[in-house]
């Protein structure tokens, strides 16, 4: 869909598009005394620990309008800073966003942003409560999230223990396999690549999932994972004081991941390893609690897998066994965003 | 200052971005039982009612790095989303900070540039407490800030009564002084026009004074100034379902204001109506109150002038009175930052 739009009637104001916002969002809820349209948002006292999370993502950085939807944009938007939410167990409650658009954008693509925002979002009990419009050259979205632990503690992922299972909900890599599919002009319609497609431009924030964990005490750290085991793993190893030892042989992959990684001729390991925006769930927990947290799990999130892929160790560093019985470190060979590209 | 450097040894990847920004955040602090380096930062409850407010700067609308420091821009990113606490009449408490830089960014651009954002937050008791570091071609900067209301009500800027005083702070126009100087040419050093320079890069957010006056329950609404007196004077009267009669002569304006528009050949009035940007509060109050206003704004902000400027009036719209006994609408005239270019 055009951004812009050359027939007048169809691009927004400063004050049109204000006012859609304005209308996604809620004036007053439940926790909420003042919703958009002040200086800022008035929040109810009294709801427990507040989790706050914030992500900003930029046209041409972390997305493409030539393969992306402005419904699936706000959508995944909103499921990265869910994640975030799910990742502390946090129930989500508020939303703030800013929104930089170019000029005279078209109201159709305003609108469709803002469905597929709200549309994640209010699955998961979340309200827009505020947030800013202006003027940018890039489509440029930032997301800040409230949520609270109400009777519970949020979990950090500081808190790995020597001994822990570390276990992945999901599989991985399939974020990287769309992308990779969607970057060498495969289409976003393809049939046999819809699974890796979804996975990269309509990933599912496993809230329920954090929420179940966290409010049941079965898990010792967790995260999620937004740029790739190694890296995120490593973070974990690294505020915990710990170590990990990861089993290749047990990183979960979908077919589809094995597929296009076969078709071009990359290694599907180093998808799962390094491809991030996977967005599932990272945690460590006593080995004994698995059987529960399976059983939870599937009751928070039918069909979702759990998997163990390794555990904590006392010394630092991360390192992957291979089935060979090599040993190679992973930590930090994810993706760094600000990394020169080669001259 | 150069963003990027070719010199490699001064350029920054993703992880020391991250460790720069962790070191100028707190990891705890009263009310924060997690800071940086999790998911998401975790707020004790209890600290009364929460305003919060965010807001979206990028680099080329809203900043230009040609005559803008990296300190002065943390700083003015700062005062814009302090400001709007102020408008609240909140006590600012937490800042998460989301920073989109391009690739390599030098590492005294972001020291300096979270030099100015913490100088600012710390002079009002604002701890920054997580964020979002990420690439982008334009710098970009959104801040979310939360503060607390506790033990009084914030201040809207939908409950303006008929017959209440319309006042402002300090004085408007300047910061579009300022700007027309930078944006013509004028340096930044020059001593002559100084004042508006520093009103348009370092705005000083009226944070003490909105505190007293909503802890005191001396005003009926307020709002800060970011769009030019005419528009947000309109949005506060629309919100409030009332109008407002303003007396042109009356509207503070600094000296220099006068005088850059004098040599520019530009009407300094239609600069302090529509310029935005001047970050000073806009608040109504039974005029009874006005004397003990005025008291209070001496004690909390020394030397800070309140005029009043106008009053509010039952029927819809904003008018302004001119000297000649004319009166002219002045509504949204301000500025539409999506308004498109004449072709």
């Amino acid at each position: 869909m055009a951004l812009s739009n050359s027939n007048t009637s169809e691009t927004l104001t400063e004050e049109q598009i204000i006012a859609m916002v304005g209308a996604a969002s809620a004036k007053q809820a439940p926790g909420l005394s003042m919703g958009i349209g002040d200086d800022a948002a008035v929040l109810e006292p009294g709801l427990g620990k507040a989790c706050v999370t914030t992500d900003l993502l930029v046209e041409k950085v972390h997305f493409d309008l030539a393969y992306i939807t402005p419904h699936d944009l706000g959508l995944r938007a909103m499921a990265a800073n869910l994640s975030d939410l799910g990742a502390m167990g946090a129930k989500p409650a508020f939303a703030f966003l800013s929104l930089g658009l170019p000029k005279s954008p078209a109201r159709k693509f305003v609108q469709e942003l803002l469905q597929g925002l709200n549309r994640l979002g209010q699955d998961h009990g979340l309200i827009l409560a505020g947030g800013d419009t202006v003027r940018s050259p890039m489509v440029t979205l930032n997301i800040c999230l409230i949520g609270y632990c109400k009777g519970y503690e949020p979990i950090l992922r500081a808190t790995a223990q020597k001994g822990d299972a570390i276990c992945v909900s999901g599989n991985l890599g399939a974020s990287r396999a769309g992308l990779f599919w969607l970057q060498n002009g495969g289409s976003p319609h393809d049939s046999t690549a819809q699974k890796a497609i979804a996975a990269h431009l309509r990933p599912l924030p496993r809230v329920n999932l954090g929420l179940t964990l966290a409010q049941n005490g079965l898990v010792n750290s967790m995260m999620d994972i937004s740029d790739g085991l190694a890296t995120d793993l490593a973070r974990l190893c690294r505020a915990s004081g710990v170590g990990a030892s990861v089993w290749s042989d047990h990183i979960p992959m979908a077919q589809i991941t094995r597929g296009l990684a076969a078709q071009a001729a990359q290694d599907p390991l180093d998808w799962a390893l390094t491809g991030g925006e996977d967005f599932e769930l990272l945690f460590t927990c006593p080995p004994g609690n698995l059987v529960e947290i399976k059983e939870k799990a599937q009751k928070a999130e039918p069909g979702l897998a759990i998997t163990q892929v390794g555990e904590i160790t006392q010394e630092n560093g991360v390192f992957l066994e291979l089935p060979q019985g090599e040993t190679r470190e992973i930590s930090l060979t994810g993706f760094d965003h600000f990394k020169q590209e080669p001259a």
